[in-house]
Order: C-alpha cells, then sequence, then structure tokens
C-alpha cells in the first residue's frame, strides 16, 4: 500500500500515537500547536511546524516575497488558532543549486517582513540542496498564558459557533497575503471564555466537521449566512480552503456582547455567527476527518 | 548568479543578518542551537532545525529505521555541542504519493527509537507530498541551565583541545548509528568548566577552524594524535565528516583531572588531546568557514 491509497490524515493517525510522549507534553500531535510545560509557572509553551513544497503550495511564478510571507504566516495562523504568541521561527530552505541568489533573497525578505509584523525573531536557518522542488520548512516556538490557552476540544452543545472575516476565493490572491488572525484571537480570549477554536485552512466544510468531532458534539450551519468573498459562491466559501480565518466556539449568553464590542474594537474585519453545537448526530460521519478538498459527508449537516 | 556559486555558508551569512530579532534572543543563528530566554529563571531555550534529503543525505537503499535514527540524532549532536537537554520534537516528512506505507512506518519507528533513548516527545508531526526527492525535516525544543551552556565562542589562548571517540570513516556505516554525545556533554558542564564546544558534522579540518574562529583564537594540532577509526588515515580523519563526537577547549589546568575522571566515567568512549589554541594566525584565511568536503586553508595548521 502507499501513501496516495491511505491520505495524510490516516498516515498520520497511524503513525503518530506510536511515538514516544513525556510527562512534559499537555496536547501532542492533532491540534493547531503542540502544548507543552514551559517551566515558567504561568505560561505554557507553543511549537508548530509547516512547509510549503514547490508545485504542491506554491510555483515560482509567484512573486518570491509573497511565498516568504505565507510561509510564516501559516503558522503563525495555527499560533491564532490557540490564541498565542509566537515568539521564534526557525526557517529550513531546500533548494537547488542552480536557484538564483536574487529569488532566495527574495523570499527571506517576505519572510522578514512576516517575521517583523509579530515581533518574531528568526534565530536559526538551515539550508540544503536537493534535485527536486523547492521546500520551504518553518518551526515556530511561543506561549500562551495558562488560562487562555484554547483548543479544538472545549466545545459544548448550544455553543454559537462564528467565523471571522470572510470565506472562500482565496486562491486568487489572498492566500499570499493574508494576515493571521493574532490579534483577533488575543483580544477574544482577554475578554470572553473561548470554548473551542481552530483556523481555518482546508476549508469550512472540512475544518468544522474537525472541531465538532475535537468537541465531541454535532453542528448545524445557515449556508444563507457565511460570510462570503467577494464574487464567491457558498460552494467555494465551504470547500475553497486556505480562508486562514478564526473558526470559534462561545456560549449562547456571551454573543450578543461579543458582537457589539468586536464592532467597535475590529471595524473592518466581519465577526458572523454561522451556526451551532447541537447533540452529535447519531448518523456516522467516518470520512469527516479527510483533508480532501471535497465536501466530507459532514456536509449533509450543511444543507 | 546561483547558490552554487555563493555556497551555504555565504549563502548563510547574507541572509542571516537581515532578519528580525527580538530582546528574547541570546544567541541565534550561527552556532549549534539557538539560545533564547525561557521565562524560567535558572534556564534558556535551545532550539534547532536540521533536515535529511534524499539523494543529498541518505538514499532508499538505506534501511528505513537508520534514516529515522539519523535524522533525530543529528539536531541531537546539536544539543550534546551545547550541554544541552533534548525534550520535544517535531518531524515533518515530505514524500511522493508514491512511497510505501511500509516505508514510512519503517522510518517513524527509527525516528522513535531516538526521541524515546533520550527521554523526547514527539509532539507535532506534518506530511507533505511532493514531486521530487523524500525530506526529513526535524526541529527539536529543549533547555540548558543558565551557569552550564557552552558557545563556539568562549575558548582561551592556550586552552587544550579534546576530541571524543574516534575520527574518519564515518559513511562506511556510524553515520547511520551513531549516539549524539549528550550523556557525555553533560557530565562534561557538570563537573568542569568547558570554554567552548560544538560537535564535529563536516570533519575536523571545517570544524575546528569555525570553533577558533569563533573564539578568536588560533590552534595547533598533533595530527600524529588523532584517535583514528579503524583502517581511517589521518587525511580520513581531518576530512571525512560525519563524525557526530565533541570538540571542546578546556584550561590546561584541568586537563589531568578530566583525563582521569573521563576514563572511570566513559571507559569505552576515548577521549584525546588532539591540540592547544594559540594566538591568532596573522596569516588570512579567508576560505576557513566553508562548508565543504576539501580541506581549509585552515589546514596549513594542521602540517
Amino acid at each position: 500500500m502507499n501513501l496516495r491509497e491511505v491520505g495524510e490524515d490516516r498516515l498520520l493517525e497511524q503513525l503518530l500515537p506510536s511515538l514516544p510522549h513525556n510527562p512534559e507534553v499537555i496536547l501532542g500531535a492533532g491540534d493547531d500547536c503542540a502544548v507543552v510545560k514551559s517551566g515558567n509557572s504561568g505560561k505554557l509553551h507553543l511549537l508548530k511546524t509547516d512547509c510549503l513544497v514547490e508545485e504542491i503550495h506554491f510555483t515560482k511564478k509567484m512573486r518570491p516575497e509573497s511565498v516568504g510571507w505565507k510561509a510564516m504566516a501559516r503558522p503563525f495562523s495555527d499560533f491564532a488558532a490557540m490564541s498565542g504568541v509566537p515568539q521564534f521561527a526557525l526557517v529550513t530552505l531546500i533548494v537547488p543549486s542552480r536557484t538564483a541568489l536574487a529569488w532566495v533573497k527574495k523570499l527571506y525578505r517576505g519572510i522578514g517582513k512576516a517575521a517583523r509584523a509579530f515581533g518574531v525573531a528568526v534565530v536559526g536557518g538551515e539550508t540544503s540542496r536537493t534535485e527536486g522542488p523547492a521546500v520551504i520548512s518553518v518551526t515556530v516556538s511561543g506561549f500562551v498564558e495558562k488560562g487562555r490557552w484554547v483548543s479544538r476540544a472545549g466545545g459544548k452543545v448550544n455553543d454559537y459557533i462564528f467565523v471571522t472575516g470572510r470565506l472562500g476565493g482565496s486562491l486568487r490572491g489572498r492566500h499570499l497575503k493574508f494576515v493571521p488572525r493574532i490579534a483577533e484571537s488575543r483580544w477574544l480570549t482577554q475578554n470572553f471564555q473561548i470554548h473551542a477554536m481552530m483556523d481555518l485552512s482546508d476549508g469550512l466544510g472540512a475544518d468544522l466537521p474537525r472541531l465538532a468531532r475535537a468537541s465531541d458534539v454535532g453542528f448545524e450551519i445557515d449556508v444563507q449566512k457565511l460570510p462570503l468573498n467577494p464574487g464567491c459562491t457558498i460552494r467555494e466559501a465551504i470547500s475553497d480552503g486556505e480562508d486562514y480565518e478564526l473558526l470559534f466556539a462561545i456560549a449562547p449568553k456571551d454573543s450578543r456582547l461579543l458582537l457589539s464590542r468586536w464592532r467597535k474594537k475590529f471595524p473592518n474585519v466581519p465577526l458572523t455567527r454561522i451556526g451551532q453545537f447541537n447533540r452529535k448526530s447519531r448518523i456516522a460521519r467516518p470520512r469527516a476527518d479527510r483533508k480532501s478538498k471535497e465536501l466530507p459527508h459532514g456536509y449533509a449537516h450543511f444543507r
């Protein structure tokens, strides 16, 4: 059997349980960041790694500054998902020897710009040759206060489901210049009890079932309420992916205050209630966790 | 200009100074690990990333368990170089979809074995497709006590230079099963003042000039004293690389006690005094920091 037949999520499911743990680990692989003890009594340590592969995630036709920005902004978005603060980054660049120095310099300019925008220091770098496509792998280290970290698992039945920004059409350009929702996420956990949160990277249709499954709840969505990017259909908003918006759950009682305070704080970023968690459906959704551009079976709940 | 014309060390020299820093960084790129503040008053936080690329660092003919072991052991060796304790690892695996599941499982078995041997938890994983050669990228996070960390920069004129183990011939097999010298390194800093230390990855001929340059000293070596692996020539011991032994500097007054205590503690690991730091030679060694299998100009000092 080869990896195409297995699929990425199932591959990781098979590999990760057998990997070693230690008592310092609070949350290992499977959520947006790993959470481990930091030795600092008030804080937890967050770790995240993410990579871009040429011809899969980017092409040489794209502006290298934008590719560098995206390589750094993607793991920052995972920090936003946990309400964490990124502090340090390590960058591995694997490229053919024939690569132009100018391309690499522009790539690093984008990496540096994204890091600087969030106060992050790039503390290590490695370069290696390859005979194949270029790879940019970024690891980010940071922290979150013990009382403020949000996993995917804390959602409760009846929680309202919110999404920031607008969805769909990211591949027309926004995926290369999005701003990770760290400021929004930090504000949310400073002012409200957020029960569960994640960032939307594979599209609402793939990611919302993951959030619900991690929280052991079901969900219902009003698709007419989805905040669409200009020119996008509902279907695109659900399945395009790479939105890098926050998807989160909060108690209904906090909903009205959240909306009024959000509009004052972030007047240019829509915040939309798109649905509600409910008791878990008894209908099996065995393929709902697949990483796929197709809509998972969970999509039945969107209708 | 392309990367072949620039060379890896010079590329990083060009890229890294322009990357953002922040006040939490104690030592950024350029040493074996990055050293940053941890929030814990007694400890510093260490970060290291390292990658293996197919056809450059390994081939599909090698046992996947051994490739996995090496992928994890290499960054552990950088922790040994700083007398650090690795705690957490993130593993990124980039492979073609046609890769056999069995190969990946064996690779992870080797990764897990190495992590377990050093009490390290694998807290995150990512897999991605590629159309090209496989890549395994590992990031390790850990700590070192404030009084015990050793950089490359603390060597003093007249310090004795020691090397652990034996050198040369690693590519005949040892590079796939070496044991990072973490126990030895931790014992060294618990019992002695180690002035400067690094691990030998590119060979003594390339690495010793780096250690001396970081410490702003010169060096002289007695090549007849180099501890050779069976069947190796002096030249191979100097230039083969991938020894993953410790190279360190200590005050002459501590030398005798170090050797006698070492022999009792690590009877199966040779410890050899191979030379001494001296005043920096006035002869320019402009290419001594190249990452290259050729002997650098610094080799003049070996004769």
